[in-house]
């Protein structure tokens, strides 16, 4: 039998280039692992429920980059997590034996009502203190061998596990304890060579055309003291190397002819625009066709069964190991 | 259209006569209100999460109660709380709104905490936190517009009309703001005088035979300045006055008789054995119907199905509120 990931996303926005490796990563993770992706609206309602997101336009854009990029719903259920209503079961029982001071001493906690606060947003709420928790319900559920995620998730999965073995120690062995898989996640910077954001306008979205690539590529930030393209560069303060350097097979030998002065910023650019396009143009063509009515819908109402046969078969098992 | 009733007690052992006017006081309301009785085993569980209670045979044993004492299925929903998946759906979503300080201000808080810490149980857990939060759920899921509680119980109440208030300005007009029906509830002594508690064995169970009714009210401590039957009596410290108060008609004829030494000690629990017997004895009856095999179940299972489909018209409005 297969191992499972478990593995999810808020729906909060349109997602960029930035986002790419997580998602390709668990494209390629897909044919080793019974994979659960889910789009998680309950998460961004921890720390946005006031936001009034739309949340129907949302859920569905995100699980449409998903599949454009490559998740394949013959392998993989792609859900709604609200959907799948033993999450919030789930989320509840193990609420019962789970100590407050471990979801107040998560080091992501104070930092980030704090962060929010600034923001104007009042996250001292039970359900933003509770975040973890749901975290973890939405990991046990499926009883996931393995969780991809990012450094700074690191502790959930981390408490995700004490939770496992709490519930294992009063109730029985019911739960396997998950691991983290922490995904290398490149840092690209936005055009601006600020942090790629939506919200700053330099963003390179995964849906653009042929056309926005190009204009995109333009707007980078080059090295400001290469005034004639025979001028030596510094690929190391420019935007358009660290790009190279993911998407650009021979990055090195570009970066070297710049230091040389053997190529300019025009040519350069003119290479990454191409690499680019080579990169999202199939993502285009797979969206064409995801993008037909009906056909998302119909992969996110069969993910969401699939969600729901394997964790009703999980809270069974829970429920009875605690006597309910 | 009826107004709508939710109220529930926690599966935690066999019920005796102190609890008779609380389920007295369901049944009178059975015929101005939709009413919907709950098991409530979660609520067993945030305090009790290490009791391994029996839940099967507990949850069981207190529907017969009340299916005993006149709870009439046709009129009314009795199920068990954890198999209306609704209440744990609604919880996550108000946790969503509602501030850590309004569960941590809930007068019982910290009084429970302490009190239980003594007990050796460590309640400092998240799901204990949340537990009048869990009890907005069950009210709010159903629309209740009337809650029957203790007077304890009046600030869970004001609790979940803040968070019905709370809802309804973030998401638009959904909860009506339910009203506290405080039940006078006679404070019953145990046999010995100390307080009716199943753990003293002073206590007279729902299920006493007349026997049993005999025994107990044999054993009741009366004023032990009366040596003989016709020493004036002082029924003010008397436990078997105290139940003539509430199961004897001519209770006051009875003290009267009592101070003048006009009735021994005798004849006057020999009455309220009489009058016990009279309440008791249709209970019995009853009982002797509902206890065939299957027949509480199947009240049960109606009943949850009952609740669900009540809850699932809610919670259809709160996702669509919230817009998920
Ligand atoms: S040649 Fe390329 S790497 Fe060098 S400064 Fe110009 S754009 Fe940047
Ligand atoms: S006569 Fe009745 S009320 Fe008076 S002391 Fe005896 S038992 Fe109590």
């Amino acid at each position: 039998m297969k191992g499972r990931i478990l593995s999810g996303m808020r729906p909060t926005g349109a997602l960029h280039i930035g986002h790419l490796s997580v998602i390709q990563n668990w494209v390629s993770l897909q044919k080793d692992y019974d994979c659960y992706f889910s789009v998680v609206d309950l998460h961004a309602l921890t720390s946005g429920y006031e936001d009034k997101l739309d949340f129907t336009r949302l859920r569905r854009d995100i699980a449409l980059d998903w599949l454009s990029v490559g998740i394949d719903p013959e392998k993989s259920a792609v859900f709604i997590q609200s959907e799948v209503k033993e999450h919030s079961e789930l989320h509840l029982l193990l609420s019962m034996f789970t100590p407050l001071s471990w979801l107040e001493r998560v080091p992501t906690y104070k930092d980030q009502i704090q962060q929010l606060s600034i923001q104007g947003k009042d996250l001292g709420t039970y359900g933003f203190l509770g975040y973890p928790l749901l975290m973890a319900a939405d990991i046990l559920v499926y009883k996931a061998s393995v969780v991809p995620v990012g450094e700074d998730q690191l502790p959930h999965v981390e408490l995700c596990r004490e939770i496992a073995r709490r519930f294992n120690y009063l109730y029985g062995s019911v739960f396997p304890e998950p691991k983290a898989l922490v995904g290398k996640v490149p840092l690209l910077p936005g055009v601006d060579g600020r942090k790629m954001s939506k919200s700053y306008h330099n963003a390179i979205s995964l849906t653009a055309s042929s056309e926005e690539i190009k204009t995109r590529v333009q707007q980078m930030i080059t090295d400001p003291a290469r005034l004639r393209k025979d001028d030596p560069g510094h690929p190391d303060v420019c935007v358009v190397d660290k790009f190279h350097q993911i998407y650009t097979p021979e990055a090195a030998e570009v970066a070297e002819n710049c230091r040389a002065g053997k190529i300019g910023c025009v040519a350069c650019k003119r290479l990454l625009a191409e690499n680019l396009e080579k990169l999202l143009s199939p993502f285009r063509e797979r969206r064409v066709y995801w993008e037909e009515p009906g056909r998302v819908e119909k992969v996110l109402e069969e993910g969401a069964l699939r969600a729901h046969e394997a964790a009703a078969v999980t809270m069974k098992e829970v429920r009875s190991a605690m006597g309910l």
